[in-house]
C-alpha cells in the first residue's frame, strides 16, 4: 500500500518533462521529508494556477482575466508575436520597448503535422486587419520551425500593407567569435552595420 | 494579478532540491500546458502521501499503517540499517537476500551539528536488546558521515555481544581500474580474496 502512494506521487512527477525515474524520487522522497506546509503549498499552487489562468481574449497570454494585464493597460502601434507566453517576460526584461505581444502556443512544424491552422495565425490576421498597428516584430526561436513562422506570417501580413520585421541574429554580447558557429558568423557578417 | 499565480507556483517548484529558477519556470508553464488530469494527479498525489504517509513504528520506512509491509511481513534474524526510506528500494533489488531494516533517517555528521541524539540510533539499540538479531549490517553510505555512523553503531552495539558488519567496498562491476580513485583501490587491495 505505502509503495503504491509513493509509485503514484514518483510517476506524477514524472509527467513533467525531463523529469526522470530517479529525479522524480528525489522530488518525492523530499516531499515526504518536507513540512506540511511546503507540500500543501506545492499541491495548492498547481491546483489554483489550473483553475484560475486562463486565456487572455486578445493575445494569447496567460491571464487570470478574460484580457491580460498587458492588453489591458497598454497601447502600443507595435506587435510582437512569440511562440510561448514564456517568451513574453523574455522580451519585458528589455527597458525602454513598449509594445503589445501576440502569442502563437506553438510554431509551424510539419514533421510534427502542426500547420499555420493549429497555431494562433488566424486572430493574428484578424487583430492586425482591425487595429492600426505599424509594425509586426516576429519573435519566433531563430530555428527551423521558427524561420518557417516567421517566412509564413511576413508572407500573409506584407499584402496588408504593414511592415513585419525580425529579430536580428547575429553574435550573442559577450560571446567570442571563436565559438560562433557558421551559420549566425554567415548572418553577422550579412547584416553589418557601418560605425 | 496572473504573474503572480504562475510565480507563487514556480517558487513552490524552487523549494524542489536541484531545481533551480528555469527549471521551475519550465515545470509551472508545462501544468499550464498540460491536461487538467495530469495537474490534479500530481496536486493530489501529493496531497495523499503527505496526509497518509507515516513512519514505520519499528523500523523507520515510511509506511501508510503503523507497521510497514516488510516489518508486517517478513521475519529475519538480519538487520540492515540504512541512512534514508529510498535506500530500502536499493537494497530490496537484490535477490536472494531477506532482512529486515532499519531506517536512521540521517548520519552522525558534526558540521551540521547532528549527533547520535539527532538519528535514530537508540531505537536500533533498543530493538537489538529486545530481539534476537544474529547480525547487523551497516549499509551506511560509504562517505565520511556514513563511516563515522556505521563506526559509532559497531561501537555501541559489539559490546552486546551481536556481529556487526559493513558492506563491502572495492571497485563497482564493470568499472575500469583506470578510474577507480585510490581509497577505493587502496580498500580493493586490503580486502582482496583467493580464487
Amino acid at each position: 500500500m505505502e509503495e503504491n502512494l509513493i509509485e503514484k506521487l514518483i510517476g506524477a512527477f514524472m509527467s513533467l518533462s525531463g523529469v526522470g525515474y530517479k529525479t522524480a524520487q528525489r522530488y518525492a522522497y523530499q516531499i515526504l521529508d518536507e513540512d506540511e506546509e511546503v507540500a500543501n503549498n506545492l499541491a495548492s499552487s498547481i491546483i489554483e494556477v489550473k483553475s484560475k489562468i486562463k486565456i487572455c481574449k486578445e493575445c494569447g497570454n496567460f491571464s487570470s482575466s478574460d484580457l491580460c494585464d498587458i492588453c489591458k493597460t497598454r497601447k502600443s502601434k507595435i506587435i510582437c508575436v512569440v511562440k510561448e507566453p514564456k517568451d513574453i517576460n523574455c522580451i519585458e526584461k528589455v527597458k525602454n520597448f513598449d509594445c503589445v505581444y501576440h502569442v502563437l502556443h506553438g510554431c509551424i512544424s510539419p514533421l510534427d503535422n502542426k500547420g499555420p491552422d493549429d497555431i494562433r495565425i488566424k486572430e493574428l490576421l484578424s487583430r492586425v486587419s482591425t487595429n492600426n498597428y505599424e509594425e509586426v516584430i516576429v519573435a519566433t526561436n531563430p530555428d527551423v520551425q521558427g524561420e518557417a513562422t516567421a517566412m509564413y506570417i511576413a508572407k500573409i501580413l506584407k499584402p496588408l500593407g504593414i511592415k513585419v520585421t525580425r529579430l536580428a541574429q547575429g553574435i550573442s554580447m559577450g560571446s567570442e567569435l571563436e565559438y560562433a558557429d557558421e551559420v549566425t558568423l554567415s548572418r553577422a557578417i550579412e547584416a553589418r552595420r557601418e560605425l
